[in-house]
């Protein structure tokens, strides 16, 4: 089963930037993502607003105008419409507002139909709560956002195993674990990464990314599954998110990226009966996998040093 | 803390060759790793005799002389003495016979003071257990082994959390997990890894060399731990296993690598406070995993297919 996938990298969007201005971008790159063939395609985290979360408001509440308390919604509508005037399916990330006033790190995967078939919402939250001095710019998604509470969920889209990610899960092998569990073929995960590790003067851009691909190619390996990771990037609000966006293939090798810092499509024609074969040898989990021994990963959050 | 470990890769060992000129060979890059300052040395899983899980025996027994029934023993001793006398702790794989007739692939962690600190089984079998025409070689490690025992633990030694895996572990991101769940700080690694898949012509060198380092390097980084991967390589007995010894840093970043298929020596100075930065930071397993989602791990063996 072959299918043409695409990355839809979008660059900074300014804290003024209207929904409406976001979602043409993304139609104009649906577009171009049509015009090469794709029939999937992978949008960022948080492709609606700007990465509010480097910014400390005391009153929560305050930055509840970055919420959707629906989806679609009138800002996104076009967005649909278009995909299923195309007949594509797309992935995007957004900041949900639920109707009990919770807050999440949401994503979501969107059939050719036009309905929404799977919901996502964001398990790893990096950074922290409170406004923290020390730090060369905040992270606060621990404050604006509740840990996702979905879990690693799949569906079948197009013929194809679709799971979501978002940002900081991908460094953690325990998401693509639980998605390759379920059979997935095609991880799909949108970021905003600071080009500067808020902690560290040491670990800029060039380290971040390494950082970046070499999770998204292990856990693609170790899966045998695509994976395409996609970026909002570049200046944001004054502040540099790195770009870098993939398309992963079974074996873990990167088989599309993007070239800039801006809004950018990537594609890449990917077969998925290529995932079979890893599935069936090297990860052929039911015959290689001892879980009597994996323990401490679900029973011990924390690390314990008993030595 | 500051410390050189070594890197023992070693060349081929023919079926002929007697454990007595391994040790020999063992010995002599001890001492090369001595006079390069190292404290600390690393040799391949199953050191002491080619991997014999080429070929394939009807009755398994006949193959019992490919494994130690006690450890030191004659053969070995010479390795230990000289390890004693340069103050020097070591690791290196063997195949155990229990008394009670089990079969391990196993590897010990030896301290300075010539004492086994910790005892490891190998989890991931890989490869089948009967003959199988279709492979352009056979892989029976399931047919002489059984699977560890062990589970994956950790010893402080020479001042290091030390853990150990074995080949085929680590592609298996649990491995890893469990140890670093234990706050290990160096996990070594010893392989012996065929150069072509014996299910796929397509799949040679490069592309396994690549999965090899991939996975040692995201290991390393996802726990924040230095990590040594040594081979068994070269030519042995007609089969090719590739080299690509490795030194790896808790950013993910080969910082030593061989460059021949022989017998070779690599040393790196690794400084285990860098390993504190990741696990406080973007790898804070308290603040930032959500065991609750993982439950498919443990619970779960092989792939489900729901959707």
């Amino acid at each position: 089963m072959k299918m043409i996938v695409a990355g839809a990298q979008i660059g900074g969007i300014q804290k003024d930037e209207p929904r409406e201005a976001v979602v043409s971008r993304m139609m104009a790159l649906m577009e171009q993502a049509h015009q090469k063939g794709a029939e999937f395609v992978i949008y960022p985290e948080m492709t609606l607003t700007t990465f509010f979360p480097r910014f400390y408001v005391e009153d929560r509440a305050a930055f509840d105008h970055w919420f959707e308390t629906q989806m679609p919604n009138a800002a996104t509508q076009p967005l649909f419409d278009l995909a299923r005037r195309l007949e594509i399916g797309f992935t995007f990330g957004y900041c949900e507002l639920t109707p009990e006033g919770l807050h999440y790190n949401t994503s979501i995967t969107v059939s050719p139909e036009g309905e929404i078939v799977l919901k996502y919402r964001k398990t790893h939250l990096p950074g922290h709560t409170e406004y923290e001095a020390e730090r060369s710019h905040q992270h606060l998604e621990k404050r604006y956002f509740l840990p996702g509470d979905t879990g690693f969920n799949v569906v079948r889209n197009q013929g194809v195993v679709m799971g979501m990610a978002i940002c900081n899960d991908r460094r953690w092998p325990e998401a693509w674990r639980v998605l390759g569990l379920q059979g997935v073929e095609l991880v799909t995960i949108g970021y905003n990464t600071p080009s500067q590790n808020n902690l560290s003067a040491e670990e800029g851009i060039e380290r971040r990314v390494y950082h970046h691909e070499l999770s998204v190619c292990a856990g693609a390996y170790q899966n045998s599954t695509y994976a395409v990771a996609v970026a909002k990037c570049g200046m944001e609000d004054g502040n540099h998110m790195f770009a870098g966006s993939i398309i992963v293939d079974p074996d873990g090798y990167v088989i599309a990226r993007t070239t800039g810092e801006g809004d950018e499509v990537i594609v890449a024609e990917c077969d998925f009966d290529k995932c079979a074969f890893g599935k069936q040898t090297v990860f052929n989990f039911a015959a290689h996998r001892r879980t009597e021994h994996y323990g401490r990963i679900t029973a011990q959050t924390g690390m314990k040093i008993e030595v």
